[in-house]
């Protein structure tokens, strides 16, 4: 006998497309909703609708916000001459932690991954080298120093070519509490060949 | 600036109260849905309100089910008399799946947790005496072998004491595909103690 409710199971495999959920992690999540009662299906169906309802893509930088042009894009307290490329909105979200940096953005919504060939269609390049033509004096690329951030970097720059825009990346090297020892040799050449000059 | 929207957030915080989910998994969760777009998130609040209205508590052994008594407890194919007690629904899924077992099952949604002390009240303890009272053979505890399992076990029985129902347990020992090197000490005490006669 198949003892798994019909809307259980439907539950389960919703849930499971969910980034980095397995069945047993799903069936988890339905049967702790079950447990918990109708509140919370009730309040996780109308975080859902909210979301649906007032979450948009901002028409500039392509970060999910409110308003279109979100915050940063409308504030007049921001550079709109430096342009920070990140792969995804949550990379705003750590930056703007920082509290350090004054510029706008553009999301690329991903990044070009050579080893599955995804293509750059879905990615908003075009529309970032339409705003760099547009007047920006830097274009930062903060992606993550991976395989995929370096080929996207190349990728981009092709397209930038000729434009009178500079264009920096964050640096590389020793994170904060890190150890030389146990660095692996990428990041330590790296860090060797980019070393900085102390200040006296 | 801060440039997470409110119903991200608000639905980030919805996402946490999953269990095994923090805000990072969360935030990953809001924006593969925001990525993937409409049809996804329709298809999970559809799949909410599916559980919501067509997923129930049966009312004899307190799984969940889409209709009450649920599907094994109304089968006239399963022995009655046989009651197989685990602490929730996944546990029958689970037992099934083994397709070896042909009485009926009790779920206690949960089990008794010694070290912090939540009480019982909210197991369905009180249901499974009424059961074993109204004409039980045999109650089989099938926890998980863990000190709340055991603490479980050693509470309920003193509620069976003096009921004319034979009570076991599921056999602990090594598991199929088992290593004796690597067993911790328990197991391998445990699988000693309870050795088995070998069939000629």
């Amino acid at each position: 006998m198949n003892p798994r409710p019909k809307s259980v199971q439907q539950l389960v495999d919703v849930f499971k497309r969910l980034p980095g959920v397995g069945p047993k992690t799903a069936e988890r999540f339905v049967m702790h909703l079950l447990k918990a009662g109708r509140g919370e299906v009730t309040r996780l169906t109308r975080s859902l609708d909210e979301l649906q309802n007032n979450v948009r893509s901002c028409e500039v930088c392509f970060t999910f916000a409110e308003k279109s042009p979100c915050e940063i894009c409308a504030s007049d307290k921001r550079n709109k001459k430096t342009i920070c490329v990140v792969a995804e909105p949550q990379d705003i979200f750590a930056l703007e932690k920082v509290g350090a940096y004054s510029g706008v953005y553009h999301v690329l919504r991903g990044l070009i991954d050579p080893m599955h060939d995804a293509g750059v269609a879905h990615l908003k390049i075009s529309e970032l080298v339409a705003r760099a033509a547009g007047g920006a004096e830097e274009i930062i690329f903060a992606f993550d120093p991976t395989i995929e951030g370096e080929t996207t970097i190349q990728f981009i720059e092709k397209q930038l070519a000729g434009l009178p825009v500079a264009r920096t990346r964050l640096a590389t090297g020793l994170p904060a509490g890190g150890s030389v020892e146990y660095a692996d040799e990428v990041t330590l050449a790296g860090a060797l060949a980019n070393r900085q000059q102390i200040k006296k």
